[in-house]
């Protein structure tokens, strides 16, 4: 597919036109177009602009409840519950961050289990909300069924992306992975230029570990990384997401026809002494980045080609595909 | 080796006499013995009686300072922030569990970081802590540096062993795993049967992957769980237990000629209405047991066996290898 290259805010304005169409409240459809534009603005497309199509879909559908925002039903604390009652996945989100980042700044960290939401499509956007705050961020969803547990062949975990974020005065750590080792968009990718992926990504259809994606999506039982263990990972985010925001748990969630109601959980510490704190997380960078190379040009860390891409397209517009540009504009 | 099985009590009653030689006060005998005879009882030799040994060694030479208990240097809230001082690991990481626990049960969650520690063996003894107080627990720890970046042909990432516990009436849920894909521990058994490794655990001294443990032994390239993803892994949590408790982080503890004065995170929640969080956390592992079999004989969750390991090894004595019993009882 050929690219387009789109400046930011004309995106942003595109966006917000349509979600507006779609009786999103103005502040709301600003928020929401932003967070969209902001994945792909990053080199997220497949969580941003990617997704805008069958975001509204789910709108048309009835599963998206556009006006509906979120509701505290339980408060301990520094830990508060509350219920998206199916409001937009990336609103609820980044309103349930800003819940924790509140509290941390209130009582030094804060944390909010969030129920019936919907998808949050780029977890990072969350990470870097704390870290823009000065707050180390934590948040993790569970998703439908779509992984296997360890031995089995059918896929009765969720892939449960999870987000860690550390503030860092010359660019933040921001973890964002699914518990899978490859996505499935990035195995279709692959299935579609008829190339393996670089290492085993799930099993074949008698269970044997391959690196070709066209067994793994036909199988549908994509790898959990560290095979076992990040099966284990898996199952304790789907528990403590669902048990403490009282929400679906993924196999609730695999019994609905679509993906909704799913179950979040968002963690905040505000560290004291920033600038001592960030001063230590520079010197456990620099140790890294010092590391002797075996493979690549260099070794990276979380999040670090993060500032660059967004300089740069906000300098030349926001990269998106020709076809999916076009959707969008046809919404 | 042989194996003996010596009665639980035995056990302890044997450690604690040792301990007390060593200088440990009674009580702190008692509970360092009992935590290292736990470890093993609960089926996970290679950090309890196995280390024993090599524990009176690091005492012997000065490493751990067997009067030194923990001190609160800052309390922000439900967080706290503990100085080891350098005493024995797993008192000091049972102590800050504890502390964590009784921030949980007061405010809703708790939260403790520790520097200057040692070791804490066995970490999933901490998880059954939280559990037993019907806390979900979370705790990690860093380590001397022993895995690579990804893309990088030497060790400066920790291990950095993670412990996420559930509480759950019919047996909890209990996650102990390291970021390796496999333990230098069960490497080197797999090398002294002459066995390759069931999957691929690091890589060559050419930069390959690799399932013959003398090879990885040998490289000291051990394959972080899901690759890059297990190498960040990793990082955030040297990152979160270093800083936070304003502790030293994996290239630090590096630079020194023993691995001590380690940093560790420890964190609580105490579940409102603990009864339907526990009918729930069974509503998820029944399903997770439904799971069709494709390889071994039955879906596991994480901890499952334990009970029944524990109950067996009471019954009929803890197994411990012939050679290292005597080693003890030399000591």
């Amino acid at each position: 597919m050929s690219q387009l290259r789109v400046l930011y805010p004309k995106v942003i304005d595109t966006l917000e036109e349509i979600l507006q169409q779609y009786d999103l409240e103005m502040e709301r459809a600003h928020l929401c177009a932003k967070l969209f534009a902001k994945a792909s603005l990053d080199g997220v497309a497949s969580h941003g602009l990617n997704r805008f199509p069958s975001f509204i879909k789910l709108i048309q559908q009835g599963y998206i409840d556009v006006e509906a925002t979120p509701e505290r039903i339980l408060n301990i604390g520094n830990f508060e519950r509350w219920d998206g009652n199916l409001g937009p996945g990336n609103l609820n989100a980044h309103f349930c961050m800003n819940q924790a980042i509140k509290l941390a700044k209130k009582h030094g960290m804060g944390c909010v289990a969030l129920r019936n939401t919907n998808h949050w499509m780029r977890g990072g956007n969350y990470g870097w909300q704390a870290v823009e705050e000065g707050c180390i961020g934590l948040c993790f969803t569970n998703t439908k069924p779509n992984m296997p547990a360890w031995g089995s062949d059918e896929s009765r975990l969720g892939n449960n992306p999870v987000v860690i974020a550390i503030p860092r005065e010359k660019g933040p750590v921001v973890l964002d992975m699914a518990m899978t080792q490859f996505s499935y968009g990035k195995m279709q990718s692959y299935n579609r230029q008829d190339k393996d992926l670089p290492f085993e990504g799930g099993f074949d259809d008698k269970g044997r570990l391959t690196r070709h994606p066209r067994q793994i999506l036909n199988s549908e039982l994509p790898l959990p990384i560290g095979l076992w263990k990040g099966a284990g990972l898996s199952l304790m985010m789907d528990i403590v997401a669902s048990t403490l925001s009282d929400g679906r748990a993924t196999h609730q969630i695999g019994k609905q026809e679509e993906e909704y109601a799913i179950s979040q959980f968002f963690f905040c510490m505000y560290p004291p002494k920033l600038d001592v704190f960030m001063a230590n997380v520079d010197d456990i960078i620099q140790d890294l980045k010092n590391s002797s190379i075996m493979r690549g040009q260099e070794v990276r860390y979380p999040g670090e080609g993060t500032l660059n891409r967004r300089r740069q397209n906000l300098a030349q517009g926001v990269p998106v595909d020709e076809e999916i540009w076009q959707e969008i504009i046809d919404l």
